[in-house]
């Protein structure tokens, strides 16, 4: 009898989108400060007509259900807004990484078969050689930023605002029909092969974009920096989370000790996200960069664990730190390291331990475990048996684009393979002990590179720090240290780096070999391991 | 390409169910206090495997997929297990309204089926009778509150604690296969007819719980109150709210001015909802029942706009009302009047004037419209013309248990019609004007009951008012008022009610008629405008 004339339809069924939300903020809070940028500003109804006229623009010229839109776009207005109106066509936005060569950026457009790009002018040498190796037609937008400083050069056959102009603010927008449809083509900036092209949709965009505002415990009317690139993960769903929350957007093309510290105390900022890369940047400020603020700041940390002095350095600067993790294919963070109130009574050192851990899945994430990936059994939550971070629910991507044979792969047996090894603590918090492959074995034991950066990390000197094995005959492999030192403090040796090492670790985990120096990085800042074993591998 | 090989598979789909949040805060906050009844207090892990328990032992007896299980509770700690253990089986909970009479129990018993029935020994007189009115076998289990003073007259087989014994704590449960799936049946309290049963499904109470915490603003390890009877909407669906957020529910058998204060003082309340009833007991307690706290408190008020008066009295009595509006068919609230932080600057009576509409659609509603529902187009957003509130989104019900001619209609034409008469602000707020038929029609001028009644409100000795139509051979009809006063102020007469009116209204508006007395009530505290309606034509 529950299954009898009790059907879907239009009264009580909604496809799940984030676009509701646009919707829902323009009726509610239509004056309240949506996104400033700069000297410009702009109010929750002039974003929802914007993104409307955008909509209406792209779908004159020919843009429709299920076609890709890609964007090579900084921090500002014109991206926030198109990650809103592409989907509003039933279309597919593709936030192009901007720190990718002109060779990958065309690999990525000819694979998601885009047939528009959105291209901020700062990018336009990288796109220029780009669009010189695709073969194919491709409506060119060129989005010339008046607060930019650099020199603009356009490609396009007209720019963002012109072809704004063409679109009816009015325009009559639609939900999918079915909330599975993609929203969004994410490439992963993988360190080996072509990139990999992630695939969300309607429903997980929503589902993770409510996680963020509950699982942060984040109030309304947040007021967000963009320290992290909207062009990753869609923002971390971002966008749409704070439009859920009738919040404001603070744009910002380059992210640095000055920009985060004027901005935290001109728009009193709340929350703002990012690698450890930006954290470095709020503790390492000089004293003109640093500004006084007495609000509350959050800031949610993910791509690498912090390490614990940094975790305590944002503390006395006055920023709280929740520690976060993920992966493209889970749209972000869909991890979190959920702080229990009892916890802040705890020494801080103990506290930094705590919150290095990654933790439990969101909200919206329905299963997180560590598994053996040959048995598929979880391992005992012991915190010391590793294991394979898999995760399940409705935050895992659909799949990868056009690689059946990779997207069963990583879906199989009912669990997202993530490739990152950790271990189940007792209490149910997941915490990683390494990437996959990274994990070092000397003399038959396990060490954990992470472990021994976190070290590193504590010494007064160390600015950045990476640990990766180095091939060694009577080991197997040995722990090797790379090292960036801080400016205007006394460089350690080497020997000081290891005697350091040896106060604060077991001795068989200290690194044998300490090299100084850059280490390489991925264009979304983190640190290429694999670089770095082919210089162990010499050192 | 989006189409192809990009399936849900069980690594990136699961069913939407509030039981999710249940698992959640077992695992992420397991010592932290879910349930305090009296002397009784249980951690989240002790509610969990409760609830395995008795989900384990409802299915030993034949409980499962589909099949109904009434329940008629106080608020107390089964209530709240109950909630999650029955559609952990994939069954139906049936949360019965504890006022009715026992030929509306047997009623709701028969049309719903219900396999089982748990009953609290404090209704045991009107469930015995009901069970002799119903020819179909039932199992019955009683509820031995040990926190309740009343003597226990014991009807079933066994008893609450006594079946939870032969539960499993480790058993196995499932998500719905689709979240479509019923979980929960709720008889809406009618004023005239047979009640119809109104259909929830996973999904929206899923959507309904987390929209409470994003709407609502509601931080994490909130401590709530259940001074709202967890039978009416699955206590608006705030018990899965109050897992997914990690908080702590507070029972409360007997809802009174002395133990409301006690509660909020003991246990440092952070939020209760209730229909304006529970306003006067916190508003119009004694000086021996109020007790002092310093700690923010917010009430949800619902089932009828909060009278101006009443708004600024809990203000000053450092409460923040949330005005919402809802029905059994939507959830409970799906609206409210999401507050504008530049309000908090404007007089108090101006505050009340925006607090006393109903508002926008919760986060979960994709849309709120007042529409003529003759051509079932919106009315202009003018604060003025009338229309019926419809209500469109996840969170409008299945329907009603087999009743599909009624659920037909009130789905039609892609809206769920609520029968409310309101208007459009031009702000996108609406607010209700009336009940439908409530309307009072004099010399051809519409005149708004609830308006006239918020103003007798604001009269030092009125304790509650309604206003009714009273047939007139001139004006067609005439307002007629019925007021409770308050004891121990001075007794207006009906000339100083009217006098009081015309000083406030225009003259058309003012009762022509004053009635003092008690006013007749439904069970769930809705004032029976219907029987003041025949009061008032022999007035």
């Amino acid at each position: 009898m529950y299954e009898r004339a009790l059907d879907a339809v239009r009264a009580n069924y909604t496809p799940l989108s984030p676009n509701t939300f646009l919707k829902r903020v323009a009726r509610v809070y239509p004056d309240h400060p949506s996104v400033i940028h700069g000297a410009k500003r702009f109010t929750w109804r002039e974003t929802y007509a914007r993104t409307k006229k955008l909509a209406s623009a792209l779908s004159k010229r020919g843009i429709g259900h299920l076609d890709t839109v890609a964007i090579m776009g900084a921090n500002t207005p014109e991206m926030y807004e198109s990650i809103f109106a592409v989907p509003m066509l039933g279309a597919v936005i593709n936030t192009l990484n901007v720190r990718l060569d002109a060779e990958a950026i065309a690999f990525c457009l000819n694979h998601g078969e885009a047939k528009c790009l959105l291209t901020d002018t700062e990018f336009a040498p990288t796109v220029k050689a780009a669009l010189a190796l695709i073969d194919r037609d491709i409506l060119v937008i060129d989005i010339v930023d008046s607060e930019a400083d650099h020199k603009h050069v356009t490609l396009g056959e007209t720019d963002y605002e012109s072809l704004m102009a063409e679109g009816d603010e009015d325009f009559q927008w639609d939900l999918p029909k079915d909330e599975w449809q993609a929203i969004s083509l994410n490439y992963t900036s993988g360190t080996t092969g072509d990139p990999k092209g992630v695939v969300y949709h309607h429903r997980g965009a929503y589902l993770n974009a409510v996680s963020n505002a509950v699982g942060w415990n984040m109030a309304h009317h947040p007021v967000y920096l963009w320290t992290l690139p909207m062009f990753h993960c869609n923002g971390w769903c971002f966008p749409w989370t704070i439009a859920a929350l009738g919040g404001t957007n603070i744009c910002l093309r380059r992210v640095n000790s000055a920009t985060i510290y004027a901005a935290i105390a001109d728009h009193k900022v709340t929350h703002m996200c990012g690698a450890p890369i930006v954290m470095s940047f709020v503790v390492n400020a000089s004293d003109a960069e640093r500004k006084e603020f007495s609000h509350k700041v959050k800031f949610m940390a993910a791509a690498a664990p912090p390490p614990a002095a940094t975790l305590e350095a944002m503390q006395r600067h006055g920023i709280e730190v929740t520690h976060a993790y993920g992966l493209t294919e889970t749209y972000g963070p869909a991890v979190m390291c959920a702080w229990h109130p009892e916890w802040s009574d705890l020494p801080i050192e103990e506290q930094a331990r705590l919150n290095a851990r990654q933790g439990v899945p969101y909200h919206a994430l329905n299963d997180l475990q560590i598994i053996d990936p040959d048995t598929m059994q979880p391992v005992p939550a012991d915190g010391k048996t590793m294991g394979e971070a898999m995760f399940q629910g409705n935050i895992v991507m659909k799949g990868y684009l056009k690689n059946p044979g990779t997207t069963e792969k990583s879906l199989a047996g009912g669990w997202f393979h993530s490739g990152d090894l950790g271990v189940m603590h007792p209490d149910g918090y997941i915490e990683l002990k390494d990437r996959s492959k990274d994990i070092i074995i000397s003399g038959g034991e396990n060490i954990s590179s992470i472990e021994v950066e976190s070290v590193l990390y504590k010494h007064p000197a160390v600015m950045t720090a990476a640990v990766v094995a180095k091939p060694d005959d009577k080991w197997g492999e040995t722990p090797c240290a790379f090292v960036e030192l801080k400016a205007g403090v006394p460089a350690p040796t080497a020997d000081d780096i290891i005697q350091f090492c040896r106060d604060n670790l077991a001795h068989y985990k200290c690194p044998k070999t300490v090299v100084f120096g850059d280490l390489p990085k991925t264009s979304t800042g983190k640190i290429q391991k694999f670089k770095l074993r082919e210089a162990a591998a010499e050192a």
